[in-house]
Order: C-alpha cells, then structure tokens, then sequence
C-alpha cells in the first residue's frame, strides 16, 4: 500500500478534499483504502472531520516536495471516447422512465455518457454488426444498441421482471430488435449457447458471482474469435481478486484486449443505488454526504483465442455468496 | 477475421484510404491483415491502387447500410491523459538532438507527447516517486521523468553507447538524477536485482525476446506491490501471442491493471525507425509512401501479487531469434 499512500498525499499536499473523491482518486480496494488512511490518521498525518480529509503539520512535512495534478482529459473524461450524439439523444430520452434499481439483484446503472461511449468502442472494434449476448441489463445497453439498427440480433437475459418488460415494451415502440428473456443465471442457458460473437456484461464482483456471469456469458459465445465485454471496479474487487479473475480468463480460453480504467461511472443521480444507502456498508462506515460520482469500474475487453471453455456448467447454486464477500462493500446488505 | 473484416468494410464504407491508415483503424496483425486484404481483393471486394484502398461496387454492395464514425477524442488523441506541459517544454528541446535510431538494436522512438502522456499516467498512479528501472531507452524516457524531480532514483541499462552517453550528459548538464548503464540483457542485471519499485520498457515483441526482457525488468523489482510498464502493439504481436504473454505475466506472479489501445504512437517524423524502410518488410510488400503515423502500441500496466519470479534467470544467449520471428515485419532484416 506504499504507492498508494503516495498517491493520497499526493493528492492532499494540494488542499483538503471530500473522502469520496479521495476514494475514486486511490487505486486501492475500499477495505484496503480505510485500513491506510485508518493508519495515516493514527499516525498524525491526516485528520477526517466532516466527510473531509486533509494534512496535518506532520503529514504536511512528510507530503514536502510532492505534487498533484490532474491529467485526466476534460473532453472525454479521460475515456478516450467521444459520444455517439444521435444514439445518446434517443437513448437519454428512454432510460428517463427506466425502472428504478433494485435492492436485491444488486443493481445500480451506469451514466448515459458511459453507456453511449461503450457503444462507441464497441463500434469502433467491428463488434456491433454481430449478434449480442447482454448478462444483466438494468443499463440498458441492449437499447442503446439497437437504437443503432446495426447488430444482426440482440438478446438479453435478466432476472428482473420489470427491465425484462421495459426492454420488451421500448423495442416495440421503437422498432428494435430486442429480445429480453427471464432468466436466473444460476441455471444455464440453454437454446442459447454457441449462437452468440459478443457479449456484454456487468457482472457482481464476488469471485462466485463473476466465475458464474462470465461461464454464462462464454457458454453463449459461437466460438475463437467471440469477443465479450465487462466491468470491473477494483473497489469492490481488489488485485488479488483480479489476478484470479484473470486466471479463470485465460484458463477459459481468451486473451485481454483492453483494460480501460475508469471507463464506466455509475452516477449519483437521485434514483441510482446510492437511494440504498442505509444498507450499503461503505455509507455506514463514512456517514458523510455523497458529493462525487467516486463509484467508477474499468472496461475489460476479452476475445477467445481457444474454443470458449466454461468454468461452471448446468444448474449452480450460489445464494447469498452470489453477492457477498469481504470486500463487496458497496451491495446492499 | 470476421471482425476485423468488418471494421474494414465500415470504414471503407466512408470512402477510400491510404493502406497506412487501414492498418492502423483494423486491430490485426500484419501478416493477418495482409491475409484478409489479399482474399478481399481476389474475391473483388476491395480494389488497391497507389497506396489506396477502396471498395469495388460488389464491396459496396457487401457494405450496405455499414457506417463509419471517428470516436477518438481529439483533445487528448484516445488516450484519456492530458499532457505534462511543464516537463514536456524541456524534454522536447533535449529530446531534439537525440541520437538516430539504430537499425541493428531495433530501435525507434515514441512520440514527444506520448513519451509525456506515459509520465502522467504514471504520475497519476503514485509511481513516480518511486525507484524506476528502465530496459533500453531510446525513448529516453528517463530524462523526462528526472525532469520532474520526483522519483528517488532512475537507472537506464542500455546496449547502445551513444544512447548511455546522451543521457549521462543531458543528466549532468540538468543536474538530474539518473544514471545510464552500458548492459546487454542478454546478460543478468546483477546487483540491480531487487532494488526498484517501477520498472519501464518497450521490449523487442518476439516471444523469446520479451520474455527475456520481461525477465530482466521483473527481477529488478523489490517484491509484492512493485509495478510496470510496457509497450505492445498488435501489428507485430498477433492475439496469440498476447496470450502467451499474459501467461507468462501470470506465471512470474502479476496482475495486468490496464490495458491502453493506442497509447503510444511512432511518429514518421523524417529520423524515426521509417528511415530503415529498405530493411523492413512491410515496406517491401507496400511499396506505397507512408502517410500516416500508422506505428502505435498498447500500454501495459501490472502489479506484482506475489513475489516476483522471473522465467529467465542468469546469462540467456537469443542472438537473432531476440528480435526476428513470423510477425517482427516492422523490424530490420
């Protein structure tokens, strides 16, 4: 955690700042991130009042001779990807009335911006004229997608009966073809393996839970030269847990194409799933008012270099152990 | 190849262009390309002309209803990072009399602005302040980092004299703090092992020649939490063998935490690599003028989870199997 440490007094020697930003800021997991500043603060080199952190003459001298600056690009908030503004207008206008997430399937969407700017790579890559495979959907990437009228098909799988029928209800509307299906990914999927060449997915990120998506999400995969794309956040998904998750990647046959950091925000809108906050054990911890969108994932891009190899076949059961381990500090309880 | 197939249709679906930009947009690799092109033009879907390519009216045909769009951002070319202006104003006016690349070590150096854009990437992750090994440097990276004052120590080990003297001269003309070292890696690095927490490199991209400079650079690292950064393009280095070497990255003990597309770009800027073009083989296959700075590579960032462990260990002869293998069609014959 030295680096990291480095980079939160880094950050601090220019002033003092909201925990939540210093959080988004740090590369460490939430449960690594309060154990050093924990230690920082019993060491007198900073103090927390009010949700905000800062230096203390002794962390002021330790910080001597550092400095902070914000590189990120303003234009593109550091993602590489302008918006695809003709998709984006119809698209904001649709995920206005989406249905509000929900507790417990872990939901929580990612902002318009990054929705459309996924679109935009994925456009980019050659991927969107094949057929989609969506794990999940409360982003609504699937309409976004279609609204394009360039992928040859497009199904989505998810367990909640109300995007199910919101997808269902707008691709009538508006002409896409979208077809959302009711599906619990503890069970397999049946008719619908080996028809796909991309997937996408935003997976839970407890180890169980993610072996689980992604075996799903390849199983729906036609075969070399598929492609799939998911979030992961090193929030809720420290680097030991990556490194296994890169494992299971490789092990199932594909090689990573991209990691791009910070590529999905999940914005504090008002209706997002910050509203679950009296159960999210991050807002316990903290208590201060959220005043940053600090909930952020990376985009992972992975092709199939062997045949597709699922780690789990059939039925699976995981239960609670779908959403929760020591680090999932951000799902509600 | 569907896919990239794909992306060439959509993009020729816009109108014609130079061979040099196709085979920067398309994300295969040479021989791959070349391939796919070849089959395109004998089944009359492409033509090439000058340097040109663009689609025939039975290509037009096949491209119907494809569309192109340039997403990148402009402001920051897709790499999501703003430049260090500061550091950049001086690297770039010591960087202005810099020794020509030398065809016999396959050099070739990345652009001023990515060079820049590398050191706030870094910046950004805290590893700046730390201790950095760096393989070979004809970008002379170091310089630009001993710019900003903030590492506590850089050592170059490089096989060209001209380039250890270069940056031996400019650090004490500058007064910074880097020490440039004559060494083969062919060779072990001595009592270097173990001494820096970041290493930087952009490796020769033949698999025995990037294990061997991945080996080098990883047993220059202290331990768990040390980090680095290297260079890998998809034009030299099929997914094939991208697999391999996140295999290889895996097995020595790291996790892969970024990914970057295009984050280093090879600019043709009259004295780079492209003045050996009689020697490379892509030229000899081309014939057509360059016109694009069509070179770029991906960024890779890893973490050490466990210790350390390097695959080559202790005096490793590779001759020319270091830099010559069935895709190197970028490197001098």
């Amino acid at each position: 955690m030295e680096r990291v440490r480095q980079q939160i007094l880094s950050l601090l020697s220019s002033g003092s700042y909201s925990i939540w930003y210093v959080i988004d800021y740090q590369d460490a997991s939430i449960p690594e991130f309060f154990k050093l500043i924990e230690e920082m603060e019993a060491e007198g080199i900073i103090k927390i009042e009010n949700g905000m952190i800062s230096l203390t003459e002794k962390g002021k001298k330790e910080a001597e001779g550092m400095q902070f600056h914000d590189f990120t690009c303003k234009e593109c908030m550091g993602t590489g990807y302008e918006l695809w503004e003709e998709i984006k207008k119809d698209y904001e206008s649709i995920a206005a009335s989406r249905p509000p997430p929900e507790a417990k399937y872990d939901q929580g969407y990612i902002s318009i911006d990054g929705v459309i700017r996924r679109l935009s790579f994925i456009f980019e890559r050659g991927d969107i004229y094949g057929s989609i495979f969506i794990a999940g959907d409360d982003d609504l990437f699937s309409i976004a997608a279609g609204l394009t009228g360039l992928p040859s098909r497009i199904v989505v799988v998810e367990i909640d009966e109300r995007i199910v029928n919101f997808i269902n209800k707008v691709a009538r509307e508006y002409g896409l073809e979208i077809e959302a299906i009711m599906h619990d990914l503890q069970n397999d999927i049946g008719e619908l393996k080996k028809k796909f060449d991309v997937f996408v997915t935003d997976p839970v990120e407890t180890l169980p839970g993610i072996t689980l998506f992604l075996s799903r999400c390849v199983e729906a995969l036609k075969g070399i030269g598929s492609v799939g794309y998911f979030g992961l956040t090193t929030l809720e998904a420290s680097r030991h847990k990556w490194y296994e998750i890169q494992r299971i990647l490789h092990d199932m046959g594909f090689v990573i194409t991209d990691i791009r950091r910070n590529f999905n925000v999940y914005p504090d809108d008002g209706k997002n799933f910050f509203t679950f906050q009296q159960r999210l054990p991050v807002f316990k911890k903290i208590k201060a008012k959220n005043d940053y969108n600090w909930y952020k994932s990376s985009l992972y891009r992975i092709e199939a270099i062997k045949e597709p190899k699922p780690i789990i076949t059939g039925w699976h059961k995981l239960g609670k152990a779908l959403y929760h381990d020591n680090e999932s500090w951000v799902t509600p309880e």
